[in-house]
C-alpha cells in the first residue's frame, strides 16, 4: 500500500486514522532498533534507497541490507572500507565488493533500460577515480549505461578535446575533478546537456580537501552546472540518474 | 558556419589554416572592444549568450545586446537594477523589465514547446522571492512552463503538503531557500524528479550571506538535489531548461 | 478546525481527501500572494506568527499584519527601522513603535499570567541594549514579567554581582553581550536555572561582527547554556518564554 | 556552610574576613594539585561537577570522582573512551559503563522525580546515536525520564511524524543531527516545547565536522530553538534537565 | 651616492660612522612628516617607489609625487579615484588621469627599450578590464610594450584559441580573471612562458571578493603558474617587468 | 571607601552584608541607566575608565564623561568621529578633540612621571598612522612620554635601520602595521624590551580587514611579542602603559 | 666583538668592509649546515636563543644546543616529546626533561635576580597545565620566580577569588586557558598589571583547536590584555620575562 | 609530428579530420587505462611532465615513468615517500632518490646550460629545507644551477645580510618560509629581480597548515613577488626555471 493508498482509506473509511498511523510506520518502515529502514524511497524518490556505510558497523550493515533486499534488488551500499566488507561479507555471501569504489552490491546489476542513453563520467586526473568509480557503479546499480573518460585535465587539453564527441554524447555528464576543479567550467562551454560537477578532495595546501575546486564549480562563468558535496560521487550518480531516465 | 563545417573545408582544401582561424574568430565571435560576444553559444551550450548586467555599463549592454538579437530572440539581461535599465532603455526601445527578477527581455518570450513538461519553482519564503523570478524569466526566455510554489518553508510545514502535487507533478523541481535552507532536504525526500537547490543570501547573522543555506543543500540527507552558488536563480533555470527539454 | 480536527472529518467521511487539503489550505493559511501567513502557529508552536520585518516592504508588513490581527492580538513585528515604520503606521495608525528595539505591537500588551514568574535579560555593555530590548519587547507580547539588568559586564565584575540575587531570582536567564561574550559563562556559573545566551555584533576587528562571542558562548565552561543565533533577541525570548510558562 | 552563611558569619564577627577566605577556598574546593574539585557547584548551578573525561589521565579521574562521590551520588564522568575505563575500573570497582554513551557512572541512577515529565531525545541519523546517548545517560543521571526516538531525519518525513505525538508530549525537546541538520527545522515547526538542538560531527566535505548543522540550526527558519556546541549531548541534556524539572 | 659608496668611504676613514647613518637616512628618504619617502627604490628593486594612492589624501599624494618627480620620471601612482584625482590635479597640472586603470602618471611614458618583448595581459571578462589596465599602465610606465587579449574566458574557449599565437609569443603571460579564475590553467596548459595569475573581485555569493579565484590559481594542475593578490593589476605587471627586462 | 574597606567594616559589624551589597554599588558605580559608569577602575586595574565612543551616542558619551570627571582627570574617548564629537562639544566645552586620533581629552594631560622611560611607537605606513596616534594620546594621557617613528615598513629596511636607536631606547615598543605585518618581526628581531604588535585594517583582498597581519604577529619567528586586537591602538598603549610605569 | 665594536673597526681602517661582513658572519653565527644558530640573540634580544625542538631531528637539537652551550647556560629546548628526548639523552648526559611542559634544560636553573617580583602563571582548568609549564620552566630558565594558580576556572569563580592576592601580587600575570577562554577577561578586569593571556587548543567542536579562545582574549573588554599564539607558553613566558626583569 | 604539422597536413588533404583526431590522440598521449600521460607537453609548457607521486600507487608511478623516459631524460617524479620509492625501486633499477626533497629522478642530471645564471634558494629556518630540497632538485633536473642560502630568517637578520650578495646575483630568487612568512617582504625589498615566495606550513596554532605565511607573502609590501601554493616547491623551482632560462 502506498501512501495515497492508505489516505484513501482513511476517507473510505475503512481504515480509522490510527491505524492508518500504525499501517504507514510499519509498511513504509522496516525499524531494526539502530536504524528505521526507509521502505517507502523508490516510490518517494525514484530509487530505494541507499546504505552509507560510513559510521555504520558491519553488524549494521548486514541488518538494513536485509531489511531492504526483501523488497527490491540490487542493493547497494557505498563507503565501505575493504576491511568492513571483508567482516561483513560471511553474512552476506552473495555480496560484490568494488574496490576502487568502494561499494558493495548484493545481487545483479540491471541492464540499462534505454541502452542509447548514457551518462559520461569525466575525471581531471588518475586521483580522481575512486569518487568517479562510486558514480559509476551507483549509476550502474541504478540501470543506467555509463561511458568513463578519465584523466583528461585541463593541463593537457588535447586530452579532453579527443573525447569530446564521446561526451557530447552523453544525455547528462559528470565532471569530477580535485585541485582547482577547472575542467568543470572548460567542459561546460562545449557541451549542451546538464552538467554535475563533483569536486574531490584531491590536492594540499590551499586546496583545503576539496573546498577549492568547489567553489570553483560554484562559480563558474560556463552555464549549466550544478555542484554537489566534496567526493560525493552517490549524489551525482543519483541525480544523474533522475535525468537520464526522464 | 558552425565548426565542424569550416573544420571540413579546410579538409577539402577550400579553407586555409589561417583562413579558418579568422573564420572562426569573425563568425563565432562578436568582437566589441570592450567584450568578445560569443555567438556560437547556443550551437554549443544549448541557449545563446545571456547578458550578466552586474558590473556592466548600460552602453557595454546596449551594445552587446544589439549583437546578440541579431542573432537570435529573444534576447535577456539579469542583473540589471531600476536604475541601469532606466539609462538603457532609450536605447532598446522593445526592451522589457521585469522589475522584482531584476531582468530586461528583449523580443517576445517563447511559447512552452511541451507546455505538460514544467518547472517547479519553490521557496521558503516571501524574501526569496526576487531569486525565484531570477529563475522563473530566464526559465520561460528559454521556452519552459513555469509553476510558482512560494512561502512553504519548513516553519509551517503544512503550506508545503497542500502543494505538494503541483511539485511532483513537475519534470525539475528549483527550491529555493535562504536562512538555514532546510526546505531543501524536505522537498527532496518526497519527490522523485531531479532537483536543484538555491541558496539565497537572506538572513542575519550566522547565516553569513547565504552560506549557510548552501551548506545545508549540499549536506542533504535526503538524495537527488544538487546546487547552485548563493542568489544564482538564472544558473538554476538554465539547468532546469537543459532537463526539462530532454 | 485544527488539523486534528479535519483528519478526523476525512476519517467521519464527512471530507474528501481533496477537500480536506483545500481546508487545511485555507483555515490554516492565509494565502496573500507575496506570503502564506500561518495561521495554526499558536497551536502549534505556543505562539502566533511573528512578522520578521527585514527585507519586507511596509505593505507587505501591513499585509500581513492585518492577516494575523484578525486571529490574535497582539501582532509583533520585529527588525522595523523607523523609516519603514513611518511608512506603514497610515495603514496601521494603532501600532505602537519600540525604538530601541525596532519592533512594532499591534494591540495591548497582555499582562503576566504568573508575575512570580520573570525572565531576567542581563546584558554586559550599553551598546547591547538594542538586542536585550527586542528580547524584552518578544518576551512582553507573549505574556512574561522581564526585569533588566544592563551594562554588567566583565569588566567591572562588582557591578554583576550587585544584581546577581535578581538574576538568581529567574526562572530563565537570557545573557547579552557582544565582544568575547564572556560574561555568558560567569553568569552560567552563578545560577541554577536555564540560561539562553546571545552574541551580538558589537565590536570590531577579530569580533568578526558577533562571531567571536558567539563562539565564547557555545564552548562556554559553564553549564547549562544554549545559544541563539547572533542578535537574536526575539529569539531568545521566544524560547525564553516557552521555559518560563511551563 | 553555603557562601551565604559564611558571609553571615564574617557580618556576624564570628569570622574573620581572612579565615573566611580560607574557608571558602577549604569547603567549596577540594585541592587536588592538579584540580580544584568545585563541590559548591550543586548548589549554585543545580547539578554536582560532572567529570569531563577527555584529556583528563584515567588517575586523574579517580581522583575527581572520589572527591566528589562523598558529597553526593551518582557521579557522572563523560567523554571516557573504552581504554580509559578500563584503566579506572580497578580503582572505581562500583563504576558501570555505558559504551555507546562513552560515559561512566558511580552510584545508582536516580528515579525521575516527577514521572510525567520527560525528555524527548531525537535523532536524525543511526550515526548520531552516541551523542544521543551522552544526553540520555547524562538526564538520567540528573533524575529526569527520557523517551529516545532515533533515525526520523527529513529524507523519510513519514518517520518523523509516525513519532510525533511521543515526542510533542516530552516537556523539553533535544533534536540532535548532523549532515544538514534539517531535522532541528522540522521539529520545531511542529511542537511547543523548548527545543534544544545538537548538532554532531557526522558528515563530510563541506560538513566540516559539524558546523554546517551547528549553523543551520542557529539560522533555523521555526522558532523556539537553542544551540549547543557540536556533539555536545551533556550540555543539551544538563540544560533540558534544567528546564524539565522546573 | 649609493648604500655601497657610503660603506666604502666610511671604511676608507672619509665618514664616521654616525655621519654615515646621517647620510643613508638623508639621501636615500625624502621625510614628509607623514611619509618617509624612499628614494634607493629603483637602485635596490629595479623600479622606483610607486605611490599607492588608497588610503592616501590628495595633498599626502602631491607631496610624495614632487618627492619623488625630482630624482626620476615618470612618477606613477595606483588606487587613485577620479575625484581624488581632480583634487590633486590643480597642483600637479601636468598629470594625466588613466581612467579605466584608476592611475596617474606624471611625465612621459617611456619608449620600450626591447620592442621585441612584449608582455601579454589576457582577461576572463570585461569586467576584469579595469584590473588589466592597471597592469598595463604600470608595465607602460616601466618601460614595456604590452599587448592587451580581453574577454577571452572558458565558457567560449574558441575566442581563447583564436588569440593563441598572440599570448604564446610574448616572453612573459598575466592572465586575470575573476569568478572561477579557470582561464589561468587553461593558458597555463598552453604557453610555455612565465605566467602570473592576477584573481579579481568579480562575481558573487561564494566568490568571497575573488578568494575563489585566487584558490583556482594557487592550485592549478597546470605548472609555472605565480599569484599574485586579489585585484593586484599593479604587483603582476612589476614582477612581469622585471622577468620581461631580464 | 574601596571594596576592601566595605569587607572590613562588615566584618567589624559596621555595615551589614546588605547595606554593603548597596554600598558597593553606589560607591563603585554610577548608574546613568543606559550605563553602570565603573569608578573603581583606576583602584583594580591601574587606569580610570575609557569611554569607548563607537556605538555610544554623543549623549551617552556626555553623561559618562560627566560621571568620571568628578573622580579623576583627564578622561579619555575614543573612538569618536568629527561629527559625534561637534554633536557633544556644547556640551563638554573643555573638550578637546585629536583629528586624527579620534579621541577626544577631558582635563589637561598630564606630565609623564619619569621622562627617561618611554614608549615608542612605531608604525610601517603612513597608512597606519590614525591607530598610532590612539595608541600616542591613549599612553599621553595615562601619563607616559611618546617617540613616534611614522613609516618605516620593510620595503625599505634602511628606513627603520636609521632609527633603531631610538626604538632600542624605548622601555616597552609598540610596532603597528597593517598589508603584512612583517615590521613586527623584523624589530622583535633586534630590540630587548617588550614588544606589544598591533595589526591595522590597511590592505585590500586577502588582507581581510588585520586578519593578514594579525596571524603574521601571533605567529612570528622573533621571540616578546605579544598582540592586540586590529586597529586597537588602545589597548596597545593601555598594556604599554602598565609596563612602562612598572 | 659585538656589531657596533666591528662598524668602528670599519671606521678605523682597522677592518675592511668584507672582512667585517666575514667577521659580522662568524662571531655571531654558527653555521652547522642544517642550521645558523643565532650566537648574539641575548645581546640584542635579552635573552639567548631557544631551541624550538618541533620539526628538528635529536641529531640537530643535540647539534644546536652543543653550539649554544659554549656561549651561556642554560640552554632551553621547547616542544621536545620524551620519544626524542630519550634520543638526545645519550649525546646530552646533564640534559634534564621536564615532562609536563615537555621541556629541556642544560645547566643548572639560575636563581630569580630579583624575588620579590614573580610572574603568576593562572590556568582555567586541568588540561591547560602543560601549556602553563612550558610557560614556567620557560621563565624559571631566564631567571624569574614563577608563582602557579592552576584550575581557577569561570565554571567555579570562587576558586578565582580565593587566590586573587597572590594573583595581584605579582609584577607581571600569565592566563592560560582554552575552551572559551573567558578566565582572562575576569582576570583582566580585576588586576592593575600587564597580562599576555595565552589561548591553548583544549576543547572540541567549534573551539577549533584554540582558535576560538584566541579570539575570546582578543575582544577581552578587559584592558591591559595581550594575546600569544594558541598553545605558546614560551612566547608568553619570554614576554613576561622582559616585563618582569625591567 | 607537432599539433601545427597535423594541422597542416589536414589542410593539405593529405590527412582527414578523423584521422587527425586519432593523430593527435596517439602521439600526444600515452594511454595507461590509469593516466593518459602527456607526451606534448615540454613542446606546450617548457619541460616535460612531471609525475605528481602523492596519490599514486607505486605501480602507477612506474608505469608513467616508463611512458615518459622513452621520450626525455631525465625523469622526475616529486611526492613520493621512501616507502613508495622502495617499493618502486626494483622495476626501476637506475632510479636515484632524494631523500629530503622526497623526489625521484631517473637518468642523469643536466649540466646548467648556462651556468653564469642561477636561481638562489632561501629560506627561514631550518624546518623549511625539505620544501627547498624539492625546489633545488626540480631546478636542477630542468637544467639550471642552483645557490641554496638555508636558516637566514629576520628573527636573526644579520644571517640574511651576510648573504645577501649571493641572493642578489641570481637572476631569479625563491623564498621560502613557514610561521609568518615575513622573510619574503624582507628579501623582496633588497632585490632587482623576480622573487617567487613558497609558504610553508611549519607552524603551529593560528598558523593554519602554512596560511598565515601564504597571506603574508600575497600581501607583501614589497613588489616584485609572486606566490605559489603552501610547500609547492616544485612549482616554484618550474616558473623559476622558465624565467631563468629566458
Amino acid at each position: 500500500m502506498t501512501t495515497l493508498e492508505i489516505l484513501q482509506a482513511v476517507a473510505a473509511g475503512q481504515l480509522s486514522p490510527s491505524a492508518a498511523t500504525t499501517q504507514l510506520e510499519t509498511t513504509q518502515t522496516a525499524a531494526l532498533g539502530f536504524a528505521n529502514v526507509d521502505l517507502s524511497r523508490a516510490d518517494r524518490n525514484g530509487f530505494p534507497e541507499v546504505v552509507y556505510g560510513a559510521g555504520k558497523t558491519a553488524t549494521q550493515i548486514v541488518g538494513i541490507v536485509q531489511a531492504l533486499k526483501h523488497q527490491t534488488l540490487p542493493v547497494l551500499a557505498t563507503r565501505v572500507s575493504a576491511e568492513k566488507f571483508a567482516a561483513l561479507q560471511p553474512a552476506l555471501p552473495q555480496a560484490i565488493y568494488h574496490e576502487t569504489a568502494r561499494c558493495v552490491t548484493v545481487g545483479q546489476l540491471p541492464q540499462p533500460t534505454n541502452p542509447d542513453d548514457y551518462i559520461a563520467i569525466v575525471t581531471a586526473g588518475t586521483s580522481d577515480v575512486p569518487v568517479a568509480e562510486e558514480a559509476a557503479v551507483t549509476a550502474q546499480a541504478f540501470g543506467n549505461r555509463v561511458e568513463r573518460v578519465y584523466d583528461v585535465g585541463v593541463a593537457g587539453i588535447h586530452r579532453l578535446f579527443a573525447k569530446l564527441d564521446l561526451i557530447r554524447g552523453a544525455k547528462v555528464v559528470i565532471v569530477i575533478a580535485g585541485m582547482e576543479g577547472a575542467l568543470a567550467s572548460v567542459v561546460g562551454g562545449l557541451v549542451n546537456k546538464p552538467l554535475i560537477a563533483v569536486p574531490t578532495s584531491i590536492g594540499y595546501g590551499t586546496n583545503f580537501q576539496g573546498m577549492t575546486a568547489l567553489l570553483t564549480m560554484l562559480n563558474s562563468c560556463a552555464s549549466g552546472i550544478t555542484v554537489v558535496n566534496i567526493d560525493n560521487g552517490f549524489g551525482a550518480a543519483y541525480s544523474a540518474s533522475l535525468i537520464n531516465q526522464l
